[in-house]
């Protein structure tokens, strides 16, 4: 079973929960890889070089001078350091973005309704096989950074949950594939107040329920809707867990099944 | 023949001289490794950091935070920037660092008698020479950042000269290889003030006699001994040239032989 682990960027920013995190990653065995979030460094970069943040219902526009700093941070300093410190713990750790060998190629959102700039979202059916079969089979561990190609010389800005999906569901056509999403909590809980409320396995049929009840949060949707449909498109099973859970059984969160 | 090229800052700073250069390496037949150097942007940005650049000789130090600012510009912006134009131009570019795959592992220079702080030199023995086999024999050009990799889990800032030349010698092993030092001048000029004065070919022995003669400028001799350095442990033939003469016939510039 191939692993697809994605760690959010609240981890990434929080050095002892990295360095938890990147232990217990490289002690998970079987072939990996692992797909990391960017963390605020980008925006502490941003406004240290007075680049205005502009954010759109919510959102923030990747315009051409964001671009390069969040292509700094997350596919530079954020991956290299990530790569470098499996290496110290004896994974073959091997940094990459999605321009390298055109491994996670992304369609520019359309600039109507509204304009993101330099934001892509991957397609699945110009995901790099080859690229990561060759890295994956030669035991190498893919880290790699939510930037992603273009198609045309240049880079765009990808949400990292997306990445990890698209990774998981192209590779899932060849093997099969678990979705691990590691974040701050321990899963999806029943009572958001009750840490320890994890629900320890959700079916689509549950799934529906707990949404009816509104027993799930409304940040927790858009995740849950996306790792379901991840389910569908191939992906064996889908987790969601805490940072510090990877060596647990099940890894100690929720686990989503067809 | 493999062909190691080395893109210096200078030309990586130009984005019109950087266009013709990549357009230029596209073309080249055969299988290709680029190197790159940094460029201004590092200076730029720890400036705009408020990071004091420390100079010891002439000779910037490499700080925490100074290390943290080149990996983000070497191995991210400027890294995925090529790596991206090439893709553009149908070369399966792939960019990585010293740390990926472990491809260039450095040793970190002794804090005495001059601490340079977080900067290595690369050791041909411990080379990633399955990372780098892995990637050209599968049609990858590999692209690779002068940050390397510490073999403790760190990242160290390295010469990109150096990184050429460790690459060129090590795979020199395996097959034949030339080193092809790309830079603003169109190659070694008997005469610094006539830019048409390229010297076409320098063996060891005319080398000696140039220098005897002062006809080398002094800038020009650690480039010149680092190049016959090469030739001696193993690359067949290394080149100096200018950015825009790569397709040019020898290209245009001075070529070392044994």
């Amino acid at each position: 079973m191939l692993k697809v682990v994605k760690i959010g960027g609240n981890v990434v920013d929080d050095p002892v929960k990295l360095g938890t995190f990147l232990q217990d990653f490289a002690a998970l065995e079987g072939p990996k890889v692992l797909v990391h979030g960017g963390g605020k460094i980008a925006s502490v970069l941003s406004k240290a070089l007075g680049i205005e943040p502009r954010m759109i219902e919510g959102r923030r526009v990747t315009d051409a001078e964001t671009l390069k700093v969040v292509t700094m941070v997350y596919a530079g300093y954020v991956n290299k350091h990530i790569t470098a410190r499996l290496q110290g713990l004896g994974t073959n750790a091997f940094g990459l973005c999605g321009a390298d060998g055109k491994l996670i190629v992304s369609d520019r959102r359309k600039a109507a309704p509204v304009d993101y700039g330099f934001v892509g979202d991957p397609a699945v059916d110009k995901f790099g096989t080859a690229t990561a079969e060759l890295l994956i089979s030669a035991g190498y561990i893919p880290v790699v950074a939510p930037i992603t190609y273009d198609g045309k010389g240049g880079l765009l800005n990808t949400n990292a949950d997306t990445v990890a999906r698209t990774v998981a569901v192209a590779l899932s056509k060849h093997c099969e594939t678990e979705l691990v999403y590691c974040f701050e909590k321990k899963g999806v809980l029943s009572d958001v107040r009750d840490e320890n409320s994890v629900i320890p396995e959700i079916d689509p049929e549950r799934y529906a329920r707990l949404k009816a009840e509104g027993a799930v949060a409304d940040g927790m949707i858009p995740k849950l809707d996306n790792a379901f449909g991840a389910i569908d498109a191939g992906v064996s099973r889908v987790v969601i867990c805490g940072s510090d859970a990877l060596l647990q059984p099940g890894y100690g969160g929720t686990t989503l099944r067809k």
